[in-house]
């Protein structure tokens, strides 16, 4: 951190009254809760397979067709269906490495994913914004940037997608552009692009490389974004996000792939089956990425969850949900692979339901050893809004979450038993110098609970969390600034947009 | 379930349209989480024996004492502190059970605790009681009632605590009889006997007899009533407590030994000197209960929070909550006892904070193989208030756990390989047979959460969970009917509690 972001980061805390944890690491010390036993990973792997073998993936790609041929897949050039040998695919996920660092232009705001870390993002991709103060409106620039503040002021918040809201009233041609410019200069760290074709996933690539004052070239050697491939399943990879898979691979960026698969409307109704086609066609994507580069940087996405079959809508933070989190961590692992998972709910409002599908979100990613918990914060309503005050209840979660996986010292000081044999029965601790040396520092503040007592809570106004929150993002965009970036990047950064943004609207693409 | 009884839950069902999961024994498949390493089991159960050997216990009951003596421990008369070899407490907690079953008048509705069996209780203790309609107020008969009647309308609460609040308005004396006639007559589970002193211990292994239609010679060999033992931390075990522990292990009752350690008051203010201390309190008084009867069901119970440390107030929830949670279970398995843990919030409201405090009470509970969540639906402010609202989203959450417990089916016919190869790539799976043949059961629906769009839901008012958590009490409460009991139990409970009232009143005892 530097000097001006420390005394930045000291004046957050004291204007807004926000105490909350220094960025670090989160690791992960706990061993993964299984729930499936090792023939039942067994069996949904050959099921997999066999959907591979037999079935096949639509690839519309020709490009990504070609490159798979050549690699040893069986392509049908009428249907555009690509099938794959389990041993093929075996030989080209063998070369995917099972760590990924990302590395922004902040480098201490490097997030690494694999083995036994774990990273939040913020939530990704609603259409719609909302906060109790204005109601819920469409996406837009505004908001977009308030968004990213509200994560850049987050510690906890480790990485940001390509859009937190879509901001709708931009040209969607060269929206995106002005979507990786914000995310940029909003905030310092690792974000996401938009692999719709090779152009949005480039220009990604570039303006990162732009703000970390590096070359493309250099990127590939020390990647800084990453995308998310959600295939359309069933079994569909279509022709702009395969091309995006493939330029991010080539320049040595990261890809996710997700497929999305809802039970008993993407997927068969059984947990079972939507692992097993989730599994196929996450390993198929993971294998394109390593048949473009052999050794680019993946992460196996996982987001199954069921429909309420009542309207066919989505709905998520369910039990299902939980145990294909906790299922599909075990395929993860069993290929070496990163995993990603999602802090989801269904909730329409930042209220209890949102909390609790929220928690059994997070807690399932947590003990399936999720290593990316993308829309870690600000997810609601099945994922079309994006929540101000969720944000800040998600935040909340995740650094409680972070201070639940420190280890406990068993020392002999934290042992404490001169400390227990001075105090008499039925006395207390309160003034014992073991406490007095400690206190301070012994336990985990929150900045969204209150802990007062009932009076002094009902005198104060008996406010709730959910109006809490409102308090705390009001509190952290007032006092909120940019992270500073050297002019020199700014300018070439600026320059680059108007650059782009004429080629595009001239259709130079 | 009887007929006129199934005929009722039926209605219930109907009128409240309440969906609810059927009664059922709730097994945890996973292995449990440890965030202790082997070796700090072993050293904070070496901290424990040397608090055991070197400090002791204070126990205030001079029959306890003697008791004591008798198996081998030291007594200083003068300060009433009784000190353990090692080898007696190993000696004497040999002979606990590992698991426990109690059995009310409903049979069918018995539960076992220990294993990977996990059983949810009533809120038991609090002073007030609050619900959004009529606000905050103290405990009294009435609500008494409607607390039981709510956890007896649904099937995830499994036993009820003996007081869910306090009927203040009752003489103090004879305050517990009209508790266990209430809780016998209002529910037909398992309930806990206040066991402060011998006389309150006895008449509610009575009245549990009574309800049962056997005697207290019959309830010895089938044990239906259990009792929480809090020791006081730190390190001292009152009369009254002692002597209602005594009672109810001669009767072959089940006692929950639970010292209550707040870090920073009752224990120093870390961790590992927590545990140790509440360890060594735990195994002193399971001892006892093993020196009273050899082979007495007993329950390993762990109470660590911390406090604010600015305000030195309780607070629960916590992640030093959840870790001690976690660790304790580790300590239970060390001595093959059943464990007891709680679903404990901070919170003065029913909103997202006690939803995220008692998540993560609830999912360390699960994931450390809890078999009795205590307080497990209701508790609110820190065990201050029993609320209506928090009962329903409890019982929304543990069912929840309850359904992602259960086991992934990876048979042929879930792995869905046909209906997966009938639909083609970019498709879907709603009218598939494999679907319409499984998804009205194939899917948890929650009784609490509103899964509608946006736009239906802001429609038909934007109520949230609080406020709907309301409207699923009043709808409970309206179709409830106590569950029947044969007139001649009824009438000899009746005389009972009218006999003994008199001999109190009368200072017969």
């Amino acid at each position: 951190m530097t000097r001006s972001n420390a005394r930045r980061a000291g004046r957050v805390r004291e204007k807004a009254e926000i105490r909350q944890l220094p960025w670090r690491r989160v690791g992960n010390p706990f061993p993964p809760v299984e729930v499936l036993r090792p023939e039942q990973v067994d069996a949904i792997h050959d099921a997999s397979m066999r959907i591979l073998e037999e079935m096949g993936i639509e690839v519309m790609s020709g490009e990504a067709r070609s490159l798979l041929r050549s690699k040893g897949a069986k392509v049908d050039e009428a249907t555009t269906v690509v099938t794959f040998d389990r041993a093929l695919i075996a030989d080209l996920i063998r070369t995917a490495p099972s760590s990924v660092t990302l590395t922004p232009r902040n480098p201490d705001h490097a997030v690494t994913m694999g083995g036994d870390a774990i990273v939040f993002g913020l939530v990704a991709g609603p259409p719609n914004v909302h906060d109790r103060v204005n109601g819920r409106r469409n996406g837009n620039r505004t908001d977009y940037r308030r968004l990213l503040s509200l994560a850049q002021s987050f510690n906890i918040i480790h990485m940001v997608g390509n859009q937190p809201i879509a901001p709708v009233e931009l040209a969607a041609e060269t929206r995106h552009l002005d979507c990786y410019h914000d995310n940029v200069v909003y905030t310092d760290r690792a974000f996401h692009c938009t692999s719709v074709g090779r152009d949005r996933a480039m220009d990604g690539i570039d303006i990162m490389a732009l703000s970390r004052g590096i070359t493309r070239e250099q990127m590939r050697e020390s990647p800084g974004v990453t995308t998310i491939i959600s295939v359309n399943s069933p079994r569909r990879l279509d022709e702009p996000l395969a091309e995006g898979l493939m330029t991010m691979s080539e320049w040595g960026q990261c890809v996710c792939v997700t497929p999305f698969t809802l039970m008993g409307a993407m997927t068969p109704v059984t947990l079972a089956a939507a692992l097993a086609q989730q599994n196929a066609e996450a390993l198929a994507g993971i294998a394109l990425t390593q048949a473009v580069r052999p050794g680019s940087p993946v992460i196996y996405g996982a987001f199954t969850s069921n429909v309420d079959m009542r309207s066919g809508a989505p709905t998520f933070g369910t039990p299902e949900n939980a145990k294909a989190t906790l299922a599909a961590g075990q395929l993860a692992r069993r290929y070496r692979l990163p995993y990603r998972s999602s802090n989801a709910c269904t909730s329409n409002a930042a209220d209890a339901q949102a909390v609790y599908e929220s928690q059994m979100s997070i807690w399932a990613s947590v003990m399936g050893h999720s290593n990316l918990l993308y829309h870690g914060a600000g997810w609601l309503e099945g994922g079309l809004t994006a929540s101000f005050e969720k944000i800040v209840m998600d935040a909340e979660m995740l650094q409680q979450i972070a201070e639940m996986l420190t280890p406990i010292a068993t020392d002999e000081a934290s042992m404490g038993l001169e400390a227990i044999r001075d105090v008499a029965p039925g006395g207390h601790f309160f003034g014992s110098p073991h406490t007095m040396e400690r206190y301070e520092q012994a336990f985990y503040t929150p900045f969204l609970s209150d802990w007062r007592n009932y009076g002094t809570w009902a005198e104060a106004g008996a406010v709730e969390a959910e109006a809490r929150a409102t308090q705390v993002w009001q509190a952290l965009l007032d006092v909120y600034e940019p992270p500073a970036m050297p002019q020199d990047r700014l300018e070439a950064l600026e320059a680059f947009v108007a650059r782009r943004k004429e080629e595009l609207t001239k259709g130079a693409g």
